[in-house]
């Protein structure tokens, strides 16, 4: 058995987990960041948590895996985004804890073990992720190992779709994040409101408090909005630009789709999608289409994937 | 030692090369396609030339290592995209004449390979080669291994940077290849002639017979041409678009250029497009830079690489 611990912006949560993914016991406790060896100790006691909630013994684990939002290397953090972790020894602090081995991960990297293992993925040997959060990540299984690259890697929000476009959090203009990312439906949502004074999307607005989300859009679309639905796909539209890149650059068998977004309604988004990268891409030439599915284990995927790690490196 | 192949459009090539990846002989014939059978002859035909020519006996041979324009899997080659072969067993076909083992490989990926092991990308574990010439072509090393995707991998050309733009030969708009591959260059030169009519690049192009090349901006631009200087610009503003989403996506430590535009003035391409990638790249955030080089193997990395392609799978 493994146990994986998958590290949040405001969450830490682990998982026991057994050989074939199944969860058999989870932990969670709100980040607290109190400096690196406080860290740890919380870390190892959430473990600590999933083994008594396991009814497990340590000398049953084989290793512990740890997903983090940063980069990795040797048992070290890097950095990470909204943690102050700067080359950190964490698998050493967590080891005087806990006298098990520990790998680190990326989270985005963890998740999309998780998913290859254990949901989406499962069978294939190239495999992609890409989830459509706040940002837009990835995470590559390449040659049936995880692709790790340089540490930061999977990077795929930041791909330039439209030279001089929209400004993206990264400084460059026109990346597939400031169109395809929650953040970017939400800009184009906003806009459209702004041209169409008429469009349901402000009535269902008002219903959600006035907030506009991710999923406004979608919702005025599916009662048949017209505004809506042009914005819809549009949306689709850059959304399919970015993965038939990934589609002629890398050729996965399988790519899925995680994050918030992922879930709206199919006919709004899985099909024009499919639709739009079966016609364009490369591979089409040889007749080698890939799947374009969603993910299946939502949260899971990271503890699951911090799990089964060793399975992917 | 072993026998590389380089399938080409026009010519076969074949050199006998050594551990080192030294070509200790090599023989070339022109491609003259009557049937598959008879092209598995021509290629042993070639392979007992550099046995002859470098004075070594078959059973010196560990293996043979051909380089195809197409898709390959399995000793058979699925298609190529200048001769008529389809689904041909190519390896079996081969040893009816010289029985050796024989690999087979997309061309791009062995001169990746020659550039990876001999050339440009000598000691890194992650490395992309790009191609610049009539399209733009690619190459994968991730993980020290050669990555062979779905069989067409690598297709970085057909990789959309500006969505809606200029049509490409696949059939989507705007893709990288369409801006950065010579034909794309050559069209915004013509392009920027009709606007231009003082620019030098008239001259220089009157000097060449009236052709419009690949190579007629920067001679113009090195000559001081405001327009042609210009154009140069725009051309590596294209250049870096994509070197950046690569090196987002893939963060390969070295990506090299090849191909004919590759042998442009260092201050008008390398310099430039290096600045611009280091200033817009996602990994400068951790200082992990990418180096951005010539490719140095030239016309040998294909033989090269198809002779040592068992280090890189």
């Amino acid at each position: 058995m493994y146990i994986g611990i998958d590290v949040g912006g405001t969450n830490l949560k682990a998982g026991l987990v057994d050989e074939s993914g199944r969860i058999l016991a989870d932990a969670r406790t709100p980040l607290d960041f109190r400096g690196a060896e406080a860290f740890a100790a919380d870390l190892a006691q959430l473990a600590r948590d999933v083994l008594r909630k396991g009814g497990v013994s340590e000398d049953q684990i084989s290793y512990i895996g740890i997903g983090l939002p940063g980069a990795v290397a040797h048992g070290s953090v890097l950095y990470t985004c909204n943690i102050p972790l700067k080359n950190v020894p964490l698998a050493e602090l967590f080891r005087r804890e806990i006298d098990l081995p520990v790998l680190l991960e990326n989270d985005a990297n963890c998740a999309a073990v998780g998913e290859w293992l254990c949901g989406a993925g499962r069978g294939s040997r190239n495999f992609v992720t890409v989830t459509l959060g706040t940002g837009v990540g990835g995470g590559f299984i390449l040659n049936g190992k995880l692709y790790a690259g340089g540490g930061t890697v999977g990077e795929v929000g930041h791909m330039v779709v439209e030279k001089g476009g929209a400004l993206c959090s990264c400084g460059r203009r026109g990346c597939w994040e400031a169109y395809t990312s929650a953040t970017g439906l939400i800009r184009m949502t906003r806009e459209t409101m702004a041209r169409h004074p008429e469009s349901l999307l402000h009535a269902v607005s008002a219903e959600n408090g006035g907030r506009v989300e991710g999923r406004t859009a979608f919702q005025a679309a599916r009662a048949g909005d017209k505004a809506a639905l042009e914005l819809c796909r549009t949306y689709v539209s850059y959304l399919a630009a970015g993965m038939t890149n990934l589609v002629n650059i890398l050729q996965p068998e399988i790519l899925a789709i995680g994050g918030g977004i992922s879930g709206a309604p199919e006919e709004l988004l899985l099909s024009p999608l499919r639709a739009q990268v079966e016609e364009e891409c490369y591979p089409r030439h040889i007749g080698k289409l890939p799947r374009i599915v969603r993910a299946e284990l939502g949260n899971d995927a990271g503890i699951i994937g911090a799990a089964l790690l060793r399975r992917a490196i």
